[in-house]
């Protein structure tokens, strides 16, 4: 069953491995005529980019993006836009030791178990190089989104225990950091945190945070497709997730509905807005006019230097060091995974309702 | 586009509001030759039934399946299995007034933006009835993956405050309580703090959990259709759910890989299993062979008779007090609707596993 | 795998057998806001309906449709419309034989190849009774198309060897004759030649034509969803189609390019069109804004009262007369549903395009 | 929508222009573990070469395939398999004249009042060149399908009025001719009918017609995904394919019941067969375990040198006479397409199948 293929209106369908030839997408559907030119995607994918700094691994990836179909006089023509990064900088002779046995933490065991063998270089279709099909993808929803008065934007909650109040801040300083917090001072402590793990051979999770303005009420559908529903398998998809939140999240567990629910208010020029928002934009499935917040919890780094047990493909109990070049924190590098999915996500389901009453289609046709 | 259907092998299109004539489900692609009365699927729907216990509504509401297509002879046929509940106690006088306004947390004003109208009546499309489909379709694939040695079992794990400890408990407990944890100690808080809310016209969320056994390794696709995204989707699309999480969750976040890392261990009969299930029995997308631990968030019942200022549809900002027959928590009534998107998720993915290789293909058509 | 659900955007999961409690449909994905009552569906059953003349078997069905969801206050909701027909009329004990033994020109042999054994009642999920779901859906389909301006009209074209014209004809007349051919002499003819069928416990073959006028220039995909790929699998779908043709279709083999191309031409008011219609309206998968013309070819009754040698399940050479009332000619019965068919693809084609511009999009969301 | 993609076990999403950079394909869920190196597409693409006879354009194009990912140690890896061609050998100068009217017989004022404007160069998507992705597709299908015993064998039936009869022939003849016709004799006078269709600035139709050997009884789905609805929009999705057959197709509409149905036969060894086939292997919706026959009907190249009338884009009527290198025929092309498309359709239901019994799974997973 094809399992590298998402959305239902615009389908993105990924392919490529670490220490392959190349990585790619193949984006059908997206609508025609929004103009489109590589730097628009190099933009996003360079925001994955490692070896920036010491947050990130040391490698260097250059990842330059090709647009080979679908554009044409600098506009999608509405067919399949097909884009590809070659790669150019892997050394698979890290790599020769690890096919021999299964690491903690990763996807290894689960491949040979079902597929009877792996790509084992640089942890194959696994690898965090997987994404550039869906960073490239999310440059053009996003694109879109934002000709519509929608703007998606991802940022580094938490590295660890060092937490960033989202509340206020300044959305250009999110890139102004290596951690990809828009907060300095918690930018320092995460990076001294970030040293620490390194200097101890470990790694640490964290927390990324999306935030969606601009998205009309009625988004999503009732029942299976909620806007919820599709927004967590999008972000849990995202290698390193381990729980996903809208709006309050777990925290509701523990509310009454008295303090949960917002209540909903008219001003004077007619604008439906909400008092609070617990939440997170979304009611029944549906978005209700506010802000969408969604929260990515994700695990730290599998690979670290420090000696771990576990067993090798004959059978037998061992220990292994995890050589490489690996992010002690996989966090900074995700938020624009994050963030091209949800745009990948909404874009795929604001198509839906342009069909959702009978007059809209009539109207359209006449 | 369509919203009301979930799998990809087996696919279940639910239909049906609150106050409809009946409410049901056609399953298409669920195989065929397994024994099936209705009584197998009665005893799921008995577990979603309110009016038994102080924690749910005193609505009464028999919910009585009918099989009306796709079993023969006592076996389903391969063909698709309509499933009918007849609505039979809705007294749509409760909800006249509702139709005029947006209540805080529903989904009416979503419903109003999307289609231009909405059925007002018990919530319409968006009722706790709708998932009668769900868990009717629960009962098959569950009773197909137990005759595979997989048991899928959720439970209330918390209600407000009160928590149980999910490491070891009696699996037949479950059901003895009327919050459905199974714990008599902890039931007995949580009703009482359920009697305070109700008392207090309020309302209380919880935490459903829902862990799954038998599980061979390398279940879920490496990529989009990770087996944890597919899960996700199929327990957020559940209403009133705000958090998905597997394994440790967001708890993860804080954690150094050391410590979130399973190690795995091969034991002298050649078993392989983890040390510690950290990652609740997914890693990459596919399972480890591990317990599978997923757990939903439930916010609580946004229907509450306490005062709550919210807007009608004539754009006037309104004080309403809602009337009608609430559950002060919808988790009890709940659990056997997570119990069955997972099972139905987990199902659908195991049927894709049968083609991961060219080798089972040759051996199958030989 | 799933293999009774037809369309994208409007989902159409179709379910029941020829003996079973009911057959229906859930068609998810409808727009909202037409308005639909159970007449608007009953006439489209109603021309399925056999016993009203000696062109089709003298069963009786009254075919009575409900609606069971997804209409209030007289209009469609947006969410899943479940429709069913009870059966009331079968008479299981016809075939309590064809149990045993495989019918040639059935489907039986492939039903218990595939699932191990089958529903022998009547044909089962292989019924004619099966297409009841497809034409419910039609009836929703044509109705929305024709309030925007689009007919689909479909009718005998021929019974065995009597052939009409179908340049010109009077739409009214379909439905006035027996054979539903518009055409009072060639119906004569059918109806004589169909009555000789009869008499040597034989059957005949037939085809249906359908026509689309309204249909605007560029609905469908450049390639594999093609409106004419999409129209092809929809009518191929319906039992008994052998052959499936656009516009000259097997006629264009033996064309030149000269005389097969149309030439497109302006009038003075702007107006494109094409001086001659070889392409039948669709050229490279897109409508060209001609009159779509599609083709069904079928083959006569398989359901002979003649002898017939064939096997059975213990695996010997048997003789058998198959009993029962069945049709001589399905064709006239038939017509309904390709016009079912063929509207539904249109349908969910036409809202495909909805989305094929990024202009579209913005002035939507405007 | 997304409309370039085709499959549901195994997705196919092909993408590229004539004179983009390169088209390509990814296939999603190839089961893992067969062989794979280029030369085995090669061999196939080189089969849709043009330049190597009269019967074809004299336009040169190498079209070697890549293998950019899901190939690991010379073998199929589970996850996506991507495959480019690079163009070469495109001369852009040739179209600029075509990019201002709408071409008859060709899809280009579909294009434009589905898009706003179109890649004009060469066809742009609606190229012949669109194929590559699919014949690339259909030689890993084909050859997994060999591995299980079943052939898939596509050759040309008919050019023009010259046809041949297909009951008793050398396979190994076809690509000895050069219109891919098993018979000398026939392909000579074939010949000779191209060169006079060249000679007078014109083109021809045809038939290919695909035989599948080997598919044992029971694949297909009872109802939508019938293999012969599907296998009809599999087909009918190639470009200039205007009619698709099973079997005796049209003739069938003139057949008593007692000449059509094929009666089935068990002989000493209890194996099961038909003692005719006019069925063309499939009743209804399911293969029976004879040959699978289909055939397809291509209409004349539309692109032909002499005077045609047309309008341009400035809504004027105008004359054209279309330059460029064109094949005064496209069925030997074509052959390799159907035979592609037939072998892809038919592995995507034969995988469904796994999952058809309870038992089958229950087995499996033992």
């Amino acid at each position: 069953m094809a399992g590298s293929i998402f959305g239902k209106n615009i389908s993105v369908s990924t392919w490529g491995e670490s220490h392959g030839k190349a990585l790619g997408v193949v984006i059908d559907g997206f609508p025609a005529g929004m103009e489109l030119c590589e730097e628009d995607i190099q933009k996003f994918l360079d925001r994955r980019k490692p070896g920036t700094s010491a947050a990130t691994t040391s490698r260097k990836e250059d990842d330059l993006v090709e647009i080979l179909s679908g554009v044409f006089e600098g506009k999608t023509t509405g067919t399949p836009i097909s884009l590809m990064v070659k790669n150019t900088s892997q050394r698979s002779a890290d790599y020769s030791e690890i096919a021999q046995y299964y690491r903690p933490g990763h996807a290894d065991f689960g491949f040979d178990s079902k597929y009877g063998f792996r790509d084992y270089r640089g942890g194959g279709r696994s690898s965090g190089r997987e994404t550039i099909g869906r960073v490239a993808s999310g440059a053009l929803c996003s694109k879109l989104l934002s000709q519509m008065g929608i703007e998606v934007c991802a940022f580094t909650k938490a590295i660890g225990d060092v937490e960033i109040d989202s509340k206020n801040f300044d959305k250009k300083a999110i890139y102004s950091t290596p951690t990809v917090m828009p907060d300095a001072e918690a930018d320092k402590r995460a990076m001294e945190l970030i040293a620490k793990c390194r200097e101890e051979m470990d790694s640490i999770g964290g927390v990324i945070e999306c935030r969606i303005t601009g998205v009309p009420a009625g988004i999503g559908d009732p029942v299976f497709d909620k806007l919820d529903a599709r927004l967590s398998a999008a972000v849990m998809s995202v290698g390193a997730v381990k729980a996903v939140e809208i709006g309050d999240g777990t925290k509701v567990s523990a509310f009454r509905g008295s303090e949960n629910n917002d209540e909903f208010v008219v001003n004077e020029n007619g604008a439906v807005s909400k008092k609070t928002n617990h939440s997170g934009g979304i009611l029944g499935g549906m978005s209700d006019g506010s802000e969408i917040i969604v929260r990515a919890y994700v695990k730290p780094t599998p690979s670290i230097a420090s000696t771990q047990s576990t067993i090798n493909k004959s059978g037998e109990n061992i220990s292994v060091n995890i050589k490489g070049r690996h992010d002690p924190v996989v966090v900074p590098r995700a938020v624009v995974v994050v963030e091209s999915m949800c745009a990948l996500t909404l874009l795929d389901l604001m198509i839906s309702n342009m069909s959702s009453r009978a007059d809209y289609l009539i109207d359209f046709y006449k």
